[in-house]
């Protein structure tokens, strides 16, 4: 029995099974005060502990009594050690594993596809050309209903790109760029209208900020977005504080969606508690909304079935698989993503850039000085302890952060592959590759400065005016 | 040192005392997990028992782990049956008495003050003329803060009017027009700006009805309210689905609220589970804004700080108690109240009305015909059971929903009375009294459909647009 049980709670979400355990819980409390007989409360216990275990099992904690499990937080590494696990989630990204997170068992995890081979042939076919470098070498890693979308392009029908960041501080690194550059890239070769939420009301409920505060920050962050080279007629930024005063069609879709998600549900995908503020908890509508062309009547002349394509960081997910739960409920289509892995720090893959340690990364604001010293000081090195070790073994690059920063943005792929071959056989050093790499973002850096020195506030204002683009719907 | 505790304890909140209570809990199975010595766990369960019943003292409910008390719901009416007890909540108003909910005791329970001599006589001096007979008759009987208000009128200072109603069908019953005809007669004495919510928005999360059903709802019942007689130069009328998405200001003052209100907090004020839709949830945000004059920067020219008066049904305060607990924490003045009692269904006051049930009012759609047919045939009568009876003891006003009906829309006083004496001595009966209310009610509703009559779709879009009104601020 005990297995036929187990497999029947299979198919069971943690949610499901945590509601299992608490029910069963009741029962067996229900059969003791009623002074059941011995061998019924029995049985009751034996399947309590039963269905504690599946619970163990699928969700790799302890039942507690009234804390619903957190969807898809823990993410085993392929050991049993608690220490080896990665935790992933919006605020989050944890690993221990100097490669960083494993991508692979992120995709089983959250039930999203692989972008395999066959996949960016297809997009090379309909796009008739070679491929993004990120699509390339795997940057981004994962999607849901690509396909979907391709059909819909090799169909002639319309579809939209929407992107996004929370403006946390004036300050971006360049792994920032990472989703905007490739959302560029997806923008020139299908032609398509894009729309960039900037969630200063996030930042706001999350952060000791003031609205002021979030609301300049997210014009400040709209200047480094736009400089990575944005069309203006066919690119709409906008900052939900200053947008959800101005769209006819935006506040509604929120609110549908806000009406199909329950507390339990945003309990069980964010960890929401109930000492969490309710600007919180209704956040996630406010970053689905967006997936639907409604929400924006103004470019698609209020047309509601529009596809959204979303190219974001995989820590970002869990807004999106709730709003593919909610859209067909809400007669909408549900938007297709694409999945970027996270930018490492340069102390290495175990933890998410953070733009609070300006030694955590390369920032867009950083002189051609401060980029050396940062590299040479902080970048983690796969190499060996000594030259002459170095040179007998060779080094790593499966850990090395100077090479895994060179396949974000070294674009030539013969040069990356003669670099990962020296370093890896030894004949590279640590600090001949860091020197490449210093002379890879040095440039790339300024040229950003350059660009964004030309963004007057004047083009912030028109990206951010809500308005029709260059597309007829 | 039990007395000295349950002092202490009387200055908590309900939900203080919840979370006393539970910590205690937490003690005492620490003390027993840790084998702690017997009277250290004794004293430990003592207080837990005191704390208990505390709880049980100040919310008339047991202490029930994991479920917070919800705050002020339950009103004893003065005994101690549990039938006996008035449930009264933004959705719910249920009373076993005749004579209706027992406002004084709503009043302790509430924490606000009674509208008493000395306040209707300041307001007298205060406008120069008679107050309104809704105030001479105690139908608005309670308030926070009116004094302030005056303070404010009598140094110049400005403040506004605030009211709203949620538009959950098209047909609105004469008890719907009570807040307004009070609010229209606020706002010629004292010569002040006005908005009304018309809240779409929460009828759409809270029953089965589209987006578009309830905006419907929101502009047909405007045309109710605008028929009330009210100046298109000094009000604005506002459907939620509508304004949320043309007001440079409403948004903001949104989410600083729910940034200031846990879970926690709306779970205790107004019931909501964990089951509740998140946009239940963080709803009660959406109907405190309005209480903040930067919501209405086309109004007021942007400024923050100007005094909001809210006339509305008592049940509407627990909103407003949150709003007047988070807006010091945002920087805005409280708002300040009146409070009226509920209207009573033709049935009997033990319930609120319903628009839901054509026979438990008077409609204004009513024709003549049907207004005399429900009052004979529903209107619940305080007569007795013959006519010799009658004339022998008297009818009892206090539960004669004829009578109570008159003291809403009879505005003469001394035909009030004299209708009171004839009907209380058995003088009067009650197919005369129902006469007199007919004859009150017939061409008060045909005048009503009359000026409804005029109230074009041009007119409802006037008072619908965000603009400038007839005050300079």
């Amino acid at each position: 029995m005990a297995d036929s049980l187990n497999c029947d709670l299979k198919s069971l979400s943690p949610l499901q099974l945590f509601e299992r355990v608490t029910e069963q819980g009741e029962k067996v409390r229900a059969l003791k005060a009623g002074k059941a007989p011995k061998d019924e409360i029995d049985a009751a216990v034996r399947m309590l502990l039963s269905l504690k275990l599946s619970y163990k099992t699928t969700t790799g904690q302890d039942y507690q009594a009234g804390l619903p499990p957190k969807d898809l937080v823990l993410i085993n590494n392929g050991t049993t050690k608690e220490e080896d696990e990665d935790l992933v989630d919006p605020w989050n990204v944890q690993t221990s594993n100097a490669k960083g997170v494993d991508y692979d068992k992120l995709i089983v995890r959250f039930g999203s596809s692989k972008i395999d081979t066959d996949l960016i042939n297809r997009i090379e076919r309909a796009i008739g050309q070679k491929p993004h470098h990120f699509l390339r070498r795997g940057i981004f890693f994962s999607h849901r209903d690509m396909d979907q979308v391709l059909d819909a392009y090799e169909n002639k029908k319309p579809f939209y790109l929407y992107t996004g960041r929370g403006p946390s501080s004036q300050a971006m690194h360049v792994g920032h760029l990472i989703p905007f550059m490739f959302t560029k890239w997806l923008q020139e070769v299908f032609d398509v209208p894009l729309v960039i939420q900037l969630t200063d009301d996030e930042k706001y409920l999350w952060k000791d900020m003031t609205v002021e505060k979030a609301y300049e920050y997210a014009r400040e962050n709209a200047k480094d977005i736009i400089a990575c080279g944005f069309d203006v007629n066919k690119t709409f930024i906008f900052s939900d504080l200053d947008y959800l005063g101005t769209s006819a069609g935006f506040y509604k879709n929120i609110v549908k969606v806000q009406k199909h998600v329950t507390f339990n549900q945003v309990k069980g995908i964010f960890g929401f508690t109930d000492s969490d503020c309710i600007g919180k908890i209704s956040f996630p509508a406010i970053q689905a909304a967006p997936s639907f062309s409604s929400s924006f009547p103004q470019i698609f002349n209020g047309k509601e079935n529009i596809q959204c394509l979303i190219p974001c960081a995989i820590d970002q997910d869990p807004y999106f698989r709730m709003t593919r739960d909610v859209a067909p409920r809400i007669g909408q289509p549900k938007p297709a993503l694409l999945h970027s892995v996270f930018f490492p720090a340069l102390q290495g893959a175990q933890t998410k850039m953070s733009a609070s340690d300006p030694n955590s990364s390369i920032f867009l604001t950083d002189t051609p000085k401060q980029i050396k010293t940062k590299i040479n000081k902080h970048a983690f090195s796969g190499g060996r302890d000594t030259i002459e070790e170095h040179r007998k073994y060779g080094g790593n690059c499966d850990v090395d952060v100077s090479f895994m920063y060179l396949t974000f943005f070294l674009e030539d792929d013969d040069r990356l592959e003669q670099l990962k071959q020296a370093y890896t056989s030894g004949e590279l050093l640590t600090g001949e590759l860091k020197k490449v790499l210093i002379e890879t973002m040095q440039p790339l850096v300024a040229a950003h400065q350059e660009r964004r020195k030309q963004v007057t506030d004047e083009i912030v204002k028109q990206f951010m005016t809500p308005r029709k683009l260059a597309f007829e719907f």
